[in-house]
């Protein structure tokens, strides 16, 4: 099965909004921010002990991630100023690339007599998004320079760690290098790249030469060095090291159709989405080592849920839909992209979360601040920058090729993943998607070019009631996804998937929910802020069931705020007093989508509700 | 108005049962437990650098606690094994009192130049609680060599904080010698032990000779000398500080009938318990300083509420209730002794809780110490001692003095406060009280040499329904207190508060318990154990409204338990999934008091419940 990839979609509706914003603001931004700190700068590599702006060891790579956001807008819309831009950082790259083919910013003027010998120091992971940038600019633009340096530079890396063996560590600290590797393969076709994918893939989790540098206090699983990969089935550790990591198993195991590679990437899937994650596709419950937490560990106004590792995610499972097509990858995939995705950009695109609190209570927060323990990576607002600024230029790239999402086909079907209001063409063939998704459920497919392939639709988890073409669909549906023959040169599918607002649960072992609802409508989770609600403390509310809920269109969300009924506790001058059912006051709540959260000023916001 | 002391009640009952496993077992455990650590080997001051048991700045306090308890169970019962053990303390004591009067331990042996020097070291809080000691020992034996070391001492005090003002600061940083005082002027009469007490009092809060050696991380408030007393109006900084302060400026109240400092005891006794108190009267709130959070902020699993804060509340409230007969008083002293306070100690007297949780849930607790924040401090099950082991002693004192509690009069009035099965005889005056309390809401008085009186019965604010002899009541209540005359020379008032159990909620401004219901029945706070409930998580049963409740009465807890009715969230596979009311089965719970839980084994346990 092939990927259809972003190139081949021209968006309209939701993504189309998005996409304009990440070009017309975001890419600006964090350009601007990442000139501001002196990022783009480092590259000339005339830094020296004194001076400000320090290069930090993975700066290389948060200029790579911004680089290849760039280049998949110029892809779709040809922008010589953006072009200028990226030929002047790869222009100082290949100035202090070394003879030898090494490149590194941190190591050529930080510590030039120590590369490859901490792996915990991010070289092979700057490596990685290099290399991401250098093909996608090359894809692009055409031009090979970025990505003849990197090749250069991976030959350098094959020496060090296959050839000669001699760097003082044997697989990356921060997984990356994998799946860009695949990138390369893909691109060149050249089998050389491919296994080394597979080396360092294999090698993972066996003898590591560099035991004894290990951070005791965190464990080996905090890198998935605690077995070989094959042999993992649950989702630890550094949750962005961990989903990288999975990103490139996948990508060989679709390469080279290995089955027990597979099955750990299936099994560690299941732990990630089933056990893990939050009901906002969030992934990496705490702070302490950007970890994901033991099962059903899920508190929401601790959460870490970090940006990255939600795209990661994604990315993880497009992967999988690739390989086999089960709903529950792009199912889990669309939870992440319109939810803990999506809320880590502001809806100006000038301000991001890195960590993404599934609740904000600012009276709790201050007092946990000034009594209790610290919350130092909670942030209540979006800001421009970050020290440790990956997740911009993430969320950035994922946006300008959110279309790699849409489709994938094998020789005898084309397989249809997600929805948005789109017009593909790929291998002579047209579809064209007529939607508002996520905003609505209904999607008109108009293929062509198509007749005598099986067309096949993946039916939302979610979605209530199907039909198809005004009935109800009475398709089999294998594995979530409903086969459909194309008969015609021209033909429409006309899907209604019903899309009701909802009360969705957790799983009772999931302590921090228990007895709590959220409310849901299609992919989209809802939140409520308190700046939208006369400043109610929201936690005083309960949802009324069954639930009572209206939809007001805005704008400025590009999609429905939900209203709906709740019972709202009187206040009263007693500490403690007996309870009373009737101490309470019907209110209306406006929810909006979390993604469109922390647009209004700083606030209390919730997710999960209690109800009647 | 003067307090009835414990040494002429004779108690029955639920604490009869208490104070017997006070003598033969607290007693004794916490004498071992002292001896282990190398506390009453410290007194004869023979340790030096180097050796083990290296005596701590608070060890005399320990001890004093413990001899004070000793002297309460000694003066109802002798007990010439007991007297041998507090005489050879005090010898110890006696020989090594400095030639000027001085006595410290832990300044004898460890920092000898350096007395009066740092006045975060608790010299003056264990002189308080050796004056303590020695008054209730000659109380309880007549016997004055410790009471006499003890004036030496505080006349040494005076000559340094007073006299000479030579010592490095003004006063207390851990207060308690205010209210030591006091019990020195009570029995000596000696208005210089009061003036002593009103300079302490009155000097806190204004200048500070040390504010250099402040603790700038925690403020000034942590030991409340951010205002002067008089302008003190919230409870606020280190709780068993604050409280021992307040109770020492309530004596001073009541003997010189000064309203200002009577008025500052009210609102900060108002702010302690109606904005920052929980359910089960445990006070200071966080771990962070052993600290008042502000107003409201209660969490319950990590809730600090040490046992000492709880019984010093107690002792604050008993104070208040001498000087102005209003019913929130002894409600409050009410609520902490019969949980918060009760639960510092194991049913079978032999281990300790210093901080008493609201709430415990293992798994969470043990993914909150992998995965997030330290809880060093919060104790799942009871242990024998602590490095800082103020507690034990304090729950034993009071246990033994519990009888303090009952009876306080005027030249009119006699007022009973707090119900206990008990013969009391006073001033040619006889008071039996026949009762189950805290069990059951009967309580017959019997009242002899009263004639001409006012007898003032307070009716608990719990109280569904009260009846006097049969019949409803109907004396206009006065603060919470019935005041009847007494005519006959023998006269029965046959009380029944009716003791329902019953739903209680928190204000809604309390975040931590929103949506939530404790279970209460008179004064007892009840919770549930995951132990005795056939290991069901607490946090996924929501209890029935309105409430079925039956009762099991159980020796073992000298009380009932609870048996109610409640939904369980069935168990499921799916992560999220769509909220269906239906999803629960009927439970029936079993509760038992607050002060009985953690003794059946390590268990999750709970207060606040869910409710449909």
């Amino acid at each position: 099965m092939k990927q259809i990839t972003f190139d081949k979609v021209k968006l309209g509706g939701f993504w189309k909004s998005r996409n304009d914003i990440n070009k017309s603001a975001t890419i600006p931004t964090i350009y601007d921010r990442f000139s501001d700190t002196g990022r783009f700068d480092s590259l000339k590599c005339e830094w020296q002990e004194g001076m400000p702006h320090k290069p930090h060891i993975f700066w290389d790579s948060d200029i790579a991630k911004w680089i290849e956001a760039a280049a998949y807008t110029i892809q779709m819309e040809p922008d010589k100023d953006l072009e200028a831009k990226i030929d002047e950082a790869v222009d100082n790259l290949a100035a202090h690339q070394w003879e030898d083919g090494y490149i590194n910013t941190y190591y050529t003027v930080v510590e030039p007599a120590n590369r490859f010998t901490n792996r915990d120091n991010h070289e092979l992971y700057c490596a990685g998004h290099l290399l991401e940038a250098a093909v996608a600019y090359y894809n692009a633009t055409g031009k090979d320079k970025l990505l003849n340096i990197m090749k250069k530079y991976i030959d350098y890396i094959e020496k060090r760690f296959i050839i000669e063996d001699s760097a003082l560590f044997n697989t990356p600290g921060h997984e990356e290098i994998e799946l860009a590797l695949i990138k390369l393969y893909n691109l060149t076709r050249d089998k050389k790249y491919l296994d080394m994918c597979r080396h360092f893939i294999d090698k993972r989790g066996t003898t590591e030469k560099d035991d004894k540098q290990k951070r005791n206090w965190i464990g080996h699983d905090y890198d998935q060095t605690h077995l070989p990969v094959r042999k993992q089935r649950e989702a630890v550790g550094h949750s962005v090291r961990a989903l990288y990591l999975y990103c490139g198993m996948a990508d060989l195991a679709l390469e080279t159709g290995d089955k027990e590679l597979f099955d750990a990437c299936d099994a560690l899937f299941d732990s990630a989405v089933f056990r893990r994650m939050y009901i906002t596709g969030g992934v990496g419950a705490t702070a302490h080592g950007e970890r994901f937490a033991d099962d059903f560990i899920l508190p929401n106004d601790v959460a870490y849920a970090e940006t990255c590792a939600s795209i990661a995610l994604a990315f993880f499972a497009r992967r999988m839909s690739n390989i086999e097509p089960d709903s529950k990858y792009a199912d889990a995939a669309e939870i992440t992209i319109y939810n803990n995705s999506l809320a880590g950009v502001s809806l100006d695109g000038h301000s991001f979360f890195y960590v993404n609190p599934l609740e904000i209570n600012l009276d709790r927060h201050n007092a946990s601040k000034k009594f209790f323990e610290s919350r130092a990576n909670l942030l209540t607002q979006r800001i421009e920058v970050f020290d440790c600024s990956c997740c911009p230029p993430n969320i950035s790239r994922m946006i300008a090729s959110i279309g790699d999402f849409l489709y994938s086909m094998d020789d005898t079907t084309v397989y249809a993943h997600h929805y948005m209001e789109s017009e593909t063409e790929f291998d002579g063939i047209k579809i064209k998607q007529e939607t508002r998704y996520p905003a609505h459920g209904g999607v008109r497919f108009t293929v062509s070019g198509m007749k005598g392939k099986k067309f096949a639709v993946r039916i939302p988890a979610w979605s209530s009631y199907t039909s198809l073409n005004g009935e109800k669909l009475n398709t089999d549906i294998k594995k979530g996804y409903a086969y459909l023959d194309v008969t015609e040169d021209e033909q429409v599918f006309d899907f209604y998937f019903e899309m009701k607002t909802r009360l969705v649960c957790a799983n009772p072992m999931v302590d921090s929910d228990n007895g709590r609802v959220a409310v849901c409508r299609g992919p989209v989770v809802y939140c409520a802020e308190s700046v939208l609600n006369d400043g109610i403390k929201l936690n005083t509310l309960s949802i009324k069931t069954p639930l009572e809920a209206g939809t007001q269109w805005d704008d400025s969300i590009n999609g429905y705020k939900v209203i709906i009924k709740a019972n709202e506790d009187k206040p009263c001058n007693e500490l403690y007093k007996n309870y009373d059912p009737a101490d309470v006051t019907e209110k209306e709540i406006t929810m909006l989508p979390y993604y469109a959260f922390a647009n209004n000023g700083e606030s209390d916001m919730l997710i999960w509700f209690r109800h009647d």
